[in-house]
This record gives structure tokens, C-alpha cells and sequence, in this order.
């Protein structure tokens, strides 16, 4: 089942997305206005029954960002062992986690554009599986995080990189350029470990392969993710966790290769999906 | 006039605060269910009309967090240039300010408690000025920017100062602990650029001065990074942003001296207030 907030006749919905088309839930559920407010009821499995042997209502529509007023949008940086390597500075694994926020206004929706803008052209992609809590809590065991995930989607964590390094401290301005990067195109729900211990990322450009690599091999795994943050602040349901990416993204290359107009990231994640989008120049 | 957000008899208002008490104002205003939407809606003026001599509803009353649902919170590091030097690094003044968000789960509100968790006791405060703006905009002029502000309040960005170095990059985890740091009581509203021009920000702990300097001494003045902010990511009414701190935080002691219960915090900040928190320890 796979969940969308989509666009059609410049009427916002969320519904179920079939090969067909999309099916209109959010009509039938006046008291939750978005996806984001059905995840937060803990109600996903009310859509799931709602969906059941519906007609299509919409062949003609736009994915949004799935997840559009979503609140708290929490990335980990550096989770895989060849990123760290990346860096060039010796360092061995760190002890803990690198964490950053991302706004919600960061993040377009499926077969968007990722914007480029006037200012800086260093515009790179990194594709990461993003999950959706839906059982809040406070120093939540890793052995039990799982028990807290409610959906799994797909997230270009895309990034200025050069404005990544501006400051001392935090990649803050890299990483928060308006519709810089998507979330998608649906959120689906999390039934099964599998989904997540058996997933692979494999990110292209223009049909090249760029990024390919399986979430088993990240060096903080998502259990102890929600362990490590659980630990300062309660987890909430509708909080986003966007739990890394692989090496691969434009920057490693020497010269970089960063996205430009005309470009196509996929990042597809087996069980999930592929999230898809062209990059355009900002219009200014 | 100053607006702010109470609990009375297990009700949460807004309203306006005279040496009285509080004028509840919320109850007048049910299509603006909180002060955020006040602050969104452009409204505050109406806030100021509707308090116009009007008698006092609660003299018993808790101050919650100003802007409990305050969506986008983003703070100002290493602002002040005594405080670039205690980093010790050898850096001249940086071409960029560093930034970071802050989820606003990580505030309570005037004469409440910060809260020191059992895993780390190195709580330390920060006291600084936060704006709130009131008119959105992409890439604002310096110039223009102090129009975009509707109003003032007080910040202890309160932070876990080990935590903040927990990671290769990004200060996220020791900002982000639940109640650690404070906003209010109240936010005033902007009207003449002499509430900034002219503020100067006293930290006391139990008495004693810790932080003192004027925002005239700030490397990045806030119509800088009002124009910086703006330029990667779209303002809008109701972001907060907490403009940066004084050198004289606890860590700045040899050896450092953190918080512990029993100490009392004040931020006093001519024209607009005093925000005072005690601390306590965690119940787990």
C-alpha cells in the first residue's frame, strides 16, 4: 500500500496510489486534513481499509512533497564507512552520529524539479530511505525502535554543497535551499523488518549509477538511530528521520559533477520505490 | 505591550500581560486558536486594540514557551567576537555566520525549569535576543530587513555543551535536549529600530553578571542575517530567530561552571523583559 499527498484540478489530496491512478482518501476523513494528520492519529491502517477495492479517482495529478507541514525533519550525515572515508581527514568512525534538522520547505515532491539557484551551482543529490515515527517516545530501546516506525519513504537529501562549509559549525545553509531536494513520492507503511535490514539504494543520474549500497552496512543502523536521538529529545509521531547516504554523490568525483538543467535523479529503494526528479534553474 | 502565551485553571491563553496580570485575549480571537497564528495572520495590532483597557482576567497564571508551535527555529552561533576567540582556533572573524535549528520542543517558558538530564550534566545557558518575523520574503535587502520583523522576545538558548560536540559536524544534539533552554515570557511588538539598535543583553546566575554586551557589537548585525537567511531559504510570518549569544557562557570558565539545581538564570534585555528559569534534574 503506498500513501500520497498529490495535486489534481488544484485540489491538494491525499489517497492511495495504484498503477491506475490515485484513489481520494482524504475526502472520507474530514478529521485528519493531511497524510501527516492521519500518521499522527496512529491511522494508516484506516486508509489502508478505506483503499480497499476503490476505483481510481485521479488519472491526472502531481505528487507534493508526501509529507508537506511536516515538523521535524531530522538528517544523519556521514553513515556510511566510504563516506567517512571521504573526508580525507583520517579520521576513524566517529563514536556518535552526525545529526542535522532540514526544513520542510527544502523538499519538493516526486517528478518536481530540485531547484538550482542563481547564486551557487553546486548542486549535488544524495538518496537516503527516510522513515516516518508513528509511536512517540523517550530513550526508546534500539532493540525495540522498530515497534516506533510507522512508514518508510524515499528522500534526495540534495544539497549547495559549496554552502555546506560557509561556517564553522553546521551544514545549516547547505542543506535548507528552498525545494533543494524532494521526499517520495509516497510514504508506504512498515509491517516487516525486512523492509528495511534487506533495503538497497541505487541512485542514478541520467540513467547512470552514482549510488549503490544497502542499508545494512551503515555505520549507526536505524535502530540505534532512534536509540541516539530518543535520548535528548521525545520522538513524536510524523517526525521524519532521514538516515543517510551512501558514497557516490557529485561531490566525490574529481572534478565534482554537480546536477544541472536537463539532469534526472533516480533513487530507487527496493519495497519503497523510485523517487524521481529533473533539476530547473530558479526562475528569480 | 506584551504578549504572552499562560496557562490559567488548566487553560492555555494568550494574552497581554500588565504588572497586574494577564488580560486574556485568545478567548476574543477564535479564528486565531494560538499566538503563532496572531503573528501569521499580521494581527498583533489587533491584539494591541483588544487589550486597550481592558481589566485583568488572571493574576495566578504559568508563562508557557511564547510560541509553543513555533515551526522554524533557527539560532545564530559565535555572534559576538569575544566569543569567536574563546574557540581558541587562531580564526580571524568568519566571512559567514554559523547557524543552526532548534526544534521548539527544546524550550519552556519564563519561570519554568530547564530541565539537566541524568546523562549529562554540563547544562550551560546563553542568553541572546530573538526576532519574530512578521512579513516573509526571499532574498530581503539588509536595508529592508528590520520591515520583516513583527516582534522581539528573549532566548536562553540553554545547551548540553558536551553533546554539541558529540559529532564530526553540526551542534544538533546539544541543542535539541527537551526543556533545555527557554523563550520569553512575552514578545513585544517591533516598531522602532532602537529596541535593537540600542539593546544590551545581562546574563545573571544567582545574582552574579556573566553575559553583558550591547547588539551593536555583533559580527553578523541581525539585518545581516535576516538578508543571509533569506537568501537560501523563503521567511515566513511566525519563523523565530535567535540572533546569538555574548561571550561569559559557563564553558568559558577554567574550569567550566554549568548549571545544577537550585541556580536561577536571568536574561534581562532592556526594553523588552526578563526571562528567568531555575533548573532541575530530570525525574526518569
Amino acid at each position: 500500500m503506498r500513501f500520497a499527498t498529490y495535486t489534481a484540478e488544484d485540489e491538494t489530496y491525499y489517497g492511495a496510489i495504484t498503477d491506475a491512478g490515485a484513489v481520494a482518501l482524504s475526502p472520507d476523513f474530514p478529521q485528519w486534513p493531511t497524510l501527516l494528520d492521519v500518521v499522527q492519529a496512529g491511522e494508516l491502517g484506516a486508509l489502508t481499509a478505506a483503499a480497499e477495492g476503490r476505483a481510481v479517482t485521479h488519472t491526472d495529478f502531481r505528487y507534493e512533497m508526501v509529507l508537506p507541514n511536516a515538523q521535524r525533519i531530522l538528517c544523519v550525515g556521514v553513515n556510511f564507512p566510504d563516506r567517512n572515508a571521504e573526508y580525507k581527514d583520517g579520521s576513524a568512525q566517529p563514536k556518535y552520529m552526525s545529526l542535522f534538522p532540514r526544513f520542510a520547505s527544502g523538499f519538493t515532491g516526486h517528478d518536481r524539479p530540485l531547484i538550482r539557484p542563481p547564486e551557487n551551482h553546486t548542486l549535488d543529490y544524495e538518496g537516503e530511505v527516510a522513515i516516518v515515527i508513528g509511536k512517540g517516545g523517550r530513550r526508546i530501546k534500539a532493540e525495540d525502535a522498530y515497534d516506533h516506525i510507522a512508514a518508510l519513504t524515499i528522500c534526495n537529501e540534495g544539497t549547495i554543497r559549496d554552502w555546506v562549509r560557509h561556517a564553522k559549525f553546521n551544514v545549516t545553509q547547505g542543506k535548507n535551499w528552498d525545494k533543494s531536494g524532494s521526499i517520495g513520492p509516497w510514504i508506504v507503511p512498515f509491517t516487516d523488518a525486512s523492509q528495511l535490514d534487506d533495503a538497497r539504494i541505487v541512485t542514478r543520474v541520467n540513467g547512470e549509477v552514482r549510488q549503490d549500497d544497502t542499508l545494512n552496512r551503515m555505520m549507526f543502523p536505524i535502530r540505534e538511530e532512534i536509540a541516539y536521538i530518543s535520548t535528548f529529545m521525545t520522538l513524536q509521531p510524523g517526525d521524519v528521520i532521514v538516515t543517510g547516504t551512501p558514497t557516490g554523490s557529485g561531490a566525490r568525483f574529481d572534478p565534482p559533477i554537480y546536477l544541472k538543467p536537463g539532469d534526472v535523479v533516480e533513487i530507487e529503494v527496493n519495497g519503497i520505490g523510485t523517487l524521481r526528479n529533473g533539476i530547473e534553474d530558479e526562475v528569480v
